[in-house]
């Protein structure tokens, strides 16, 4: 690869804002903004097969459903397909009376008679017009100075106005970008804005909303803060305006830019479901409001079914949400790694222990269900993996709670595994490689095929079995302080096994309708050895002697 | 949807930093970081599949060739997969002089020995050690108390120094991790990172690397900034320690979070290619390190071939890179929009006509071409495309440049099919459609068979054909001042066809090496009409006559 020439001579750096008693680095967000979801329009216009009008639709009704309140619907005048989509959405009484539809309109006074033309009949609505204002655009697109770029904005108000005038049953507001905010003078920005105001003469009870867009991410996201911060100072009749954001991801901080700037004081904020958009993207709605609620914020958006959300919304715009989207990944609660997995475990538990509703797991920022997720693919096992991760999955699976030393017995064949396979281990691998480890579910050497266990007189215990060994059935018994006892004493005494019991525990398993026990013993034999043994049945004794014969096989009978 | 609970009883907003007089939002980004790249080590943890050793050793010579002078290449004690890949590496004489592999370990005696282990043998490197020590992790994790917990980090410590004493022919250099430094008490990670300087006692020319995780991001990016301007500003001997970012994007602002942590002194970046990494990954390093080379800053990193990059990082990660990851991704070059696509054509004439080499192109924050991509995606078609799109793809594609008002005429077509297909228009479709309506290719009633241009004794010009009509060849002639007006007496004389030519151009086709030209004439019918012709052809005299011919038969003859 060549080296990069060198990058002074053809970019720039972007000039601070000069704000040195900035307040916003010392402000916290704390109540939601207005949010306005441009996915019809940002959105769509950047797909590369726009939706047609039944996706709209679905997607429409998605973002009611969420809590939406303003939608951008899209651009009337682009052609009949959008004005068509609108009009009949328009007709169709679906839009609530508490949801405002918003229509995009370029400065023209054909295009804007159109976009009032596309919302006739409706009950209320905003009309969004915009124009480009930046030195780049003035220069490069338009050709034009600052005095013809602001006549174009006041222009358009007046038709705004006028056409408003024309269609006295509809609630009309409106919404204003200085397009290229970002890049344009500020007091540019506040001169065109200002303009706009004295045409449309908001008030505070019917605001105009300045629209303020980052139409190209161009700084770090701290200069918009400011740039935000330096327009709310300074424009005159803040209480008739709402301020709001229209951030881009150019430079990958699109989401950070919406949350400085309403630290900086804006009342609003413009975006699309997991950041679709332009180019890179607009602002990731889901993010912004997912951010607020897990700082105790109830941002008024409801994603308490995330993965039906993703689905409506990949389904409109055929394209997949990343695996590593905040909140919308497939992969983002997910714990490969063996210490992240072990801490996740103790959180979980700790969490069930305490009494205060506070949420406090280690890694997850979020509790997954409180998006619809299941805590089943929160852990998940690969070569990457330690104890923690496979023993939550046999819990999670099988209902198996290994004792620890267990684990990390049983730890050595799992990494090996994942070793060998180079690959994400499935729940059914682990509990494969469990069964053939610990000798469940295939035929051994030394089989349980019945037993009682009776109490002698002296208060001792006495196992009677009939075991089959190699297939052939032998009648065997022992003598002991109890059953683990009684069933070494009979594998001593019947096969010349010594083995003795290091370790036991058992616990009923929880998964499935049948209360099946499972049963873990450490033995050591008299060479040195030691083994782990497992027994599953539905008696808690049983399952107590069926580890004991795991072990023993394990061991394997001097006598076999 | 049930609505989600209210968020305030189960999350808390995390608490300001008391950090008033923050200087870091009035600072700007002016040289690159350190960077670290952790893509073998957190970006594989995370990954469904991690990489088997092919993979491994293709990513590190990637992170090679594209710069990155330090690469953390695994965590060697987690099994013997990392440690044979290690060892494997390390021996393979495969690591340049100035770069320095990097390993992790958690604090215990074993670990850290067999972290050294398998770095045996290697020039210089960088052991990582790393202990979690937020109370969250303390209490939950450990139920240890803060003096036990900044032990581990000593005993760990000591532990480093030790064995670095053990392979003396090695060139040790060390990093501390407080993890989850971001959510654990500012003055407990000073104490900890404190007492492992007096263990390490790092100099000013063997810095001690101290990183302080975002391990998981719990607050706005602005909060990370003031924490690391405030232990930058309460670290003792700080000419003596390095201090690294390590964010991760659980908010969607890990990008902004490294940035601003840079703007509040830090020194170094650790993070993964295109944002791969636990969850919902680390911090981006292709984004941050553009993002500098977009404000004129040389990031020391080379992406001017950054589908290369992608191509490796796709097949070692198993997972795609995002199509509007910023700079990566398939669609961030893109525009759709009608008013986009005009811009950008204007912003690349403009471009074309300055002297001075500074990048100022409407929408495109970086030159395409910088990272090796070229401009032919730039501009795609879809409905939402205006007459900007088309145009540019035929220029692009068939080296047609169609007069403006042309495209106004050809606009209408190109609409249509848009909202007829409902998906995005390729080059042959639109390259059909231009064909069909402009008569290209396809047998017409009138054909030009052959003809012979004179010039008369008084300066006028005669044109005498040969044109076949419905397949019937027939002899013809016209007079006029020159071609155009001979060929339109010619259709007049011959056919009763009376055109005015309204407008006309011309111009050598570039693409291919046979060099076409293509005329376009605009013609009047007595009765109004007026219609668009084309002709392409070989001779420039020849492609203009077929340019009349083509209006000709869409105006149609009288007497055919």
């Amino acid at each position: 690869m060549p080296m990069l020439a060198d990058p002074s001579v053809k970019y720039r750096p972007f000039p601070q804002v000069n704000l040195s008693d900035r307040q916003w680095p010392s402000r916290t967000i704390t109540a939601p903004p207005r949010w306005l979801s441009t996915d019809m329009r940002d959105g769509n216009q950047s797909l590369i097969d726009p939706m047609d009008s039944e996706k709209k639709n679905r997607f429409f009704d998605l973002l009611v459903k969420i809590g939406v309140k303003e939608i951008e619907v899209g651009f009337p005048a682009a052609g009949s397909t959008e004005f068509d989509f609108i009009s009949g959405l328009v007709r169709s009484g679906r839009i609530p009376d508490d949801v405002l539809v918003q229509v995009l309109t370029q400065s023209r006074d054909d295009l804007i008679v159109t976009s009032f033309e596309s919302l006739a009949g409706a009950k209320q609505a905003i009309v969004h017009l915009y124009n480009a204002i930046s030195p780049a655009w003035r220069q490069i697109v338009f050709g034009l100075e600052r005095p013809q770029i602001k006549e174009i904005a006041v222009a358009g108000a007046k038709v705004l106005r006028d056409q408003a005038a024309r269609f006295p049953d509809t609630d009309w507001h409106f919404e204003y970008s200085p397009e290229t905010f970002s890049t344009a003078e500020l007091d540019f920005s506040l001169e065109c804005c200002e303009a706009v105001m004295d045409i449309l003469q908001p008030t505070a009870e019917r605001p105009l909303i300045l629209n303020l867009p980052a139409t190209v991410e161009a700084a770090t996201p701290n200069i918009y803060a400011d740039q935000i911060e330096y327009f709310g100072r300074n424009i005159p009749r803040r209480e008739t305006v709402a301020i709001s954001l229209h951030t881009h991801n150019d430079r990958g901080t699109g989401v950070a830019a919406a949350e400085l700037g309403l630290m900086a004081g804006a009342d609003r904020v413009e975006g699309c479901l997991f950041g679709n958009g332009e180019r890179t993207g607009n602002c990731c709605l889901v993010t912004v409001a997912l951010n607020m609620y897990t700082q105790g914020i109830d941002p008024g958006l409801d994603f308490s079914d995330i993965d039906q959300v993703i689905s409506v919304v990949e389904h409109c715009n055929q394209l997949p949400v990343p695996a590593r989207h905040p909140y919308g990944g497939e992969l983002v609660f997910t714990a490969f790694s063996g210490s992240h997995q072990d801490a996740i475990k103790k959180g979980f538990a700790a969490q069930e222990q305490r009494n205060d509703a506070l949420w406090q797991v280690p890694y997850l920022p979020i509790d997954p269900a409180d998006l619809g997720r299941s805590y089943e693919a929160v852990i998940r096992v690969n070569s990457q993996s330690g104890k923690g991760g496979f023993a939550w999955v046999l819990e999670q699976d099988q209902g198996l709670k290994l004792p620890k030393r267990m684990q990390a017995d049983f730890s050595r064949h799992v990494q090996q595994l994942a070793d060998e396979l180079g690959r994400e281990l499935q729940a059914e691998d682990i509990w494969s490689v469990f069964q053939r480890v610990y000798r469940l579910g295939t035929p051994q050497p030394l089989q349980l095929v019945d037993y009682e266990e009776t109490r002698a007189a002296d208060g001792t215990r006495v196992f009677a079995g009939k075991l089959a060994v190699e297939g052939k059935v032998r009648t065997v018994s022992g003598r002991g302080n109890g059953l683990i006892s009684s069933v070494v004493a009979t594998l001593r005494e019947g096969f010349g096994l010594d083995v003795e019991v290091r370790d036991y525990s058992e616990h009923a398993m929880a998964t499935g309708t049948d209360a099946r026990a499972a049963a873990y013993v450490e033995c050591a034999a008299s060479d040195g050895r030691t083994v782990w043994g497992v027994g599953i049945d539905e008696d808690v004794a049983t399952a107590s002697v069926r580890a004991i014969l795991s072990a023993a096989n394990a061991l394997g009978l001097p006598s076999a």
